[in-house]
This record gives structure tokens, sequence and C-alpha cells, in this order.
């Protein structure tokens, strides 16, 4: 079995995008790289070889609902993540820490459980860890970074994140900083449970601090001392503006050691990927494609939408096209005439327009599967672009003026 | 464009089996054949591709649901069901019969339509067709035979039903002869209707008659007199007993000449398709295998569930898998070691059991996969085991002593 390392093969003269290659002990991931998300061991809709054929290298697991269901000990009885889905490339798990701190800070801070006279918290943090209830029976956990850790350990994953507390938009500038020095605290804490971790297995840290300049840099440099793998930047995809995600980025990323490979928790729309890679971003996990396929949404240029040249500049919202639309009906054109996906080369809008107005579950297959192979050519064709020296043209054809 | 014919290729020594092949404009049929069912146009959690993977040759779709959606002038424009699927095989259209009777006649008698004060009748039959209230909006509708037939030839299937009366058990004789009478009024109005049909469009005449030998025979031979390509006997998956489907079959297939195709509509457990088959039924069409597998039930041959030989006669329930089942949390062997199935080649039971109990959606599509691929297989050899002499000995094999 194979160490894992990182090698940066090429970087733009315009911008600090690179590409390169993350080598795992399951394979080789050329960065850019996006990473689909399989929150519980299944990219939604989608077996294994749809997502070789949609061209995806690696895909997330969410440790929360892994540990909730089947439960780690099964997965670790199984071989781990790979044996357990059946899947021979490269996979990541997160700490579970963006998910029990969504359930606190989301819409929804208490869980109504069934036989429980009230509303009980979800989730109570402290300096250990974080105690939280099941979202699906209200049952009490407690999750340490020692627990995740161990928990990632056993799942198998080629690529492991530290235990953090991701804080949500708005956050003040005091909470910020105790949530980013309990992060530095748990890191630290994380690497130590990691040390016996099987050859191959790497742990990122995870950068968080909101949106102030002084926590985030403070936090990069921080993490950048320590011994991790591979950094990740947490808590951007939380309900701040894109130029609050780009001004994080700015201050984030140039304190990163360059020979780290970097990730970016959960963003990923059409704009934002040119955005995340022109500041160095190396891999990225989003569940947008996914997610929006199977809401009947699906990725499209914005010629192909044939309403004439759009001369604005384009941002995610021009790359959809919903196929749940009456003026569909009748459209027997494929999604993209230009697009090489099983889906566009054999069925046509119209078909699918029927499938998702009559609910038959192939259509959320069929559209998550175009949106998946859209975004693995886009991050191809960037990655391409870098080696060339092409990347900001590719970026103007895409995204207009 | 080739036409429709038919060729039987060898009869069974022992019983009435036979194997052949139903030529038609989109490929050939080999015999006996189980007919997978799509019911709005897509055999349910399948791709076209898993379709020819699992071996379907043909698929059944219900002109009754294609007519409310997408309606058929979306189809017609489409330039047929072939091209609004992207399928190339032959393909099996209803008359829509069954379902507007299976609303009249199953437990839902009336529709509660929204803005309206009161529960309205879904179906009132006359002499002239079936006037009904669509299950979706309430909106009003009249099948008559020739409407049935224009929308079937509209639609472009390689085999369409002609419009019948199904009786739904149990039903009394005079109400049985009644509905029989009609559907023989109305069979030949479907074929002049038919009259100006595609060359290859095949038309079925329906058999009917309920559990009354004198009016199946009778029903046989009038139909089998007619213009029809083929025949299909009806109303025998409507709450009768095994033994009285039997009885069905001994009765009518007599009747039919020997050259002409038989269909049997809406059966196909695996016992019955060895009952069907031996009668001399060419092709059946079930939503056994598909509902089954939405549902978490998996088939497997009884030696693959590791319960010690089964002594007793086989019947359905020894062929099902729950995988819903929380004793297979740890089962890591695939739903059975023999099957050359993708999802049996590629992932376990404890996998597929965690997709159903997270209510992931590849679940419902592997399981059906798998399903299909059972049925077709079993029916691939039953037919060499025509070809070969060997059809009891197989019959014993699966169904035990």
């Amino acid at each position: 079995m194979r160490d894992f390392s990182f090698e940066v093969k090429k970087t733009d003269k315009h911008s600090k995008a690179r590409s390169g290659i993350i080598h795992t002990s399951h394979g080789e991931i050329k960065t850019p790289a996006f990473v689909a998300v399989g929150t519980q061991a299944s990219v939604k809709a989608l077996s294994n070889e749809d997502l070789k054929g949609a061209g995806s290298q690696v895909f997330f697991v969410n440790t929360y609902h892994l540990y909730l269901r089947p439960g780690v000990e099964v997965v670790e009885k199984a071989g781990g993540l790979h044996q357990f889905i059946g899947w021979d490339g490269p996979l990541m798990t997160d700490s579970a820490g963006f998910q029990v701190f969504s359930l606190a800070q989301g819409k929804r801070k208490t869980a109504r459980i069934e036989g429980l006279e009230k509303d009980l918290p979800l989730v109570r943090i402290s300096d250990d860890g974080v105690a939280f209830r099941s979202h699906i029976d209200g049952s009490k956990h407690i999750f340490t970074p020692e627990l995740s850790i161990e928990s990632q350990v056993k799942l198998g994953a080629d690529i492991m994140i530290a235990f953090d507390e991701c804080t949500f938009y708005p956050a003040t500038l005091e909470y910020s900083r105790q949530a980013m020095e309990r992060t530095h605290r748990w890191a630290v804490r994380s690497l130590k449970a990691a040390e016996n971790r099987r050859l191959g297995q790497a742990l990122y840290g995870s950068v968080q601090g909101g949106v102030y300049e002084d926590l985030r840099k403070t936090s990069a440099k921080f993490l950048s001392k320590l011994s991790f793998d591979g950094l990740a930047v947490g808590g951007v995809s939380v309900g701040e503006t894109k130029n609050e995600m780009k001004s994080v980025l700015e201050w984030v990323l140039p304190c990163f050691p360059f020979s780290l490979p970097r990730h970016l928790l959960g963003v990923g729309e059409i704009d934002d990927i040119f955005t995340l890679v022109e500041h160095g971003i190396d891999s990225f996990d989003c569940v947008m494609p996914t997610r929006l396929g199977r809401m009947g949404t699906v990725l499209i240029k914005p010629e192909n939408r044939g309403k004439g040249k759009i001369t604005k500049k384009w941002n995610q919202k021009d790359f959809l096209l919903d196929l749940t639309k009456k003026d569909l009906i009748f459209d027997f054109k494929p999604i993209e005439k230009t697009c090489e996906c099983f889906v566009c080369k054999n069925y046509s809008r119209a078909y699918l327009n029927h499938l998702f107005r009559t609910r038959e579950l192939l259509a959320y297959r069929l559209a998550t599967y175009h949106n998946l192979f859209f975004v693995e050519k886009l991050t191809e064709a960037i990655r391409h672009s870098i080696e060339d020296g092409s990347f900001c043209k590719l970026k103007k054809e895409w995204l207009g003026c």
C-alpha cells in the first residue's frame, strides 16, 4: 500500500491556480479536483459505475451519518468504507463537526423526540467535545476529537478531516475567536488521536475564524505548523457572501505551505469553482450538482439554453435549466447537444420532463449523472488549462466578460 | 421495416410448452418471454441500458397512464414511444381497459376531487365505451375501442391489445357474460379501428370470461376467428386463486390456433412462470420483480438462502429475501454468490440493507435490476430447456419435488 503524497505539477502565471496529483493508496486524484458528496456512503441516485462514468475521482462520506447509520462498527467489519461501498478509488471523510454544528445553529435548534415530553436541545458544546442528539431517533451521543478520528480511522477513508468547531454566519468576533481557539486545541488532539492510523490515511487540518482577517490568518498559520498532511478551509459555506468567501481565500491561502494539498469544504457553484482554483485550492466538495439534479435542475452551458448570446458576466443561475418546466414538454433535444454523457446521448428533455413530472425514479439518476459529468468535465478542462497556460482564457469563456 | 410474424421453434414432449420467436420491426422477442412493466414509459428505477444489461427483450407501457401524462400527442410528436423513450427494442402497449376498470372495481370507487363538493364516481361503463375521471386531477375522459386503438397506434408500440372489459374476481356468471360479450363487440371495433395501423404493428385480442369454463371457451373461440395477430388472456390477475388461473389456461389455450403468439396479462410469480409456459403461453408481463425490488425484496434461489435444503414444493415466497431486515446488517455476501448481475458482482447485502434503511435512491435501482436479471435468466433457461428437451427437469430443479 502506497503512502499519501502530493505533487504540484504546474502553476498558472496569472493567478495562484495550480495543477497536481494527490497520490493515495486507492489511486491518484488529479487536481484541481471536484469531490462529489456521498453523505450516507452513496452519492445519491448513482452507482459506483455511474461515478466512474461521470469521471468522478473521489467522493466524500459524512462521518456523522455513518456513525449513526449503519454504525462505524458495521463499516469496520466490512473492511472499511471502500469494501463496504464497493468503491476502489479514493475516499474522503469529514470530521462530523459540520453536521453536529449545523444541527445546533441551523433553524432547528431543538429536536422534538417522540415519547419525551418536551423539546430537547440538539447540541451542547464544551472543550471536551460536542454532546448532541441524533436527528433520527433522539439518542444521545458525544463527539470528541478522539471519537471523530477513531471513527474516521475505522471508516478507513484516504483523507480525513480533523474535528473542528464550525461557526455559522453571522458570528461575532468574540465567538469566532473562541471557536477558532477550540478548533486549534482539537486539531492538536486530532493529530495525537490519529497517530495509529494506517499508512496512507491522510489527515487534513481545518481552518476556522469566520469572516475575520486576523482570525483566519492566525488559524491558517497555526495549523500550517502542525503535522497535517493537507489543509482544509472550513466554515465558508455557511451563509457569507461570495465576496466574503473570496476575502477568506485571500487571507488564508498565502499562509499555507505550497507543498500541502488544500481542500475547501462545501463550496462548488460554477462561478465559485473558478474562484477557488484561481486562489490555489486543490480540491473542493459540494452537493450542488447532485442536489440540483434531484430537484430537476440540470447544468448547461449558457450558449445551449437557446436564448441568444448573453453579454453580462455569467453566474451560477445562468448555468441552470429547470427540466420540470412546462415549456420543455415538446422539447425533444438532449439537455446539451454537445455533451458526451450517456444521458445527453440517449434521452431528450421532453422525456426527462415527463419522468420528473410523473416522479419516476429514473429521473433523479439521469439528472444527477449529467450534472456530475458536467462538473467533472469542467474541472478536467480547468486542469488542462492550467497545464497549457490557458486558465484565464477558459475562465473568460465560461463566465463571460 | 419488417412486418410482424411469429414462428414456433420447438415444442416440449411432456407439456404444451413451446419456444419460438416473435419478429417485430424493432427486433426479435425470443419466447417464452418475460415482459417487464414500464407503466409510465419507464421501467421504474431502470435506464434503457439497465434493461438491456438485465436481458430484457421487450417491455410494456400503459396506454391509460401515457394518455393522461404526458399525453398521446407528445409521444406522437416525438415520433412514437421508441423515440420518446430512446428504446430501440420491441414494446407493447395495453388497451387502457385494465386501468380504467381497476379504478372502478378496486377499493376506491370514487374520487374526491379538490374543489368539487362531493365524491364522484370514477368510472361509468356503456356499450359505447368507458367514461372515467383521471386519478390525477379528476378530469373527465371517455375511452372507446376506437380511442384506445387510435392512442395505441400513435404511441406506436410493436404489439397492441384490443380494448376489453376486464371483470374483477369475484364476478357473477351473468356479469361476466355481459362483459365478455361487450369485449367481443369491442374486439371487432378495435380491429376495424386498427386498419390504418402501420406495417409491423400487431394487435392482440384479449380473452375474458372470468372463471367460467363456458364463457372462457366461447371467448377464446370467438377471438381466434377474428384477424388478430396474437391472442392475450386477460382478467387472470384479479384476485382468483392459482388453481383457478390454471383452469382458465386449460380451457382457453387449446382453443387458440397454434400459429398465433399468446400473451398472458399481469401474471409472473416464479411458480406461475412454469405454469404459464407449460400451458403454452409465449409471453407474460408482471410487475412482480420490479415492484418487489422497490420494496426491498429480492429474488433468490432457495438454496442461496442459507437455511438448509427445503424439501417441500417451492412457491413464490421461497424465492424472496427481504433486504431490509436487521439480520442482514453484517451480511457481507452478495444477494446471490452465483448470480452474474452487476449488483451481485459489486454490492453486498449489508450495503443494500444500509441503502434501504437510509432510503437511498440507489437501493431501488439495484434491487430492481437484480430481480429483473433473475427473471430474465430464468426465462432464458426455460427457453433453452424447451429446446433441449429438459423443461420438466428444469421445473423440478426450480420448484422442488
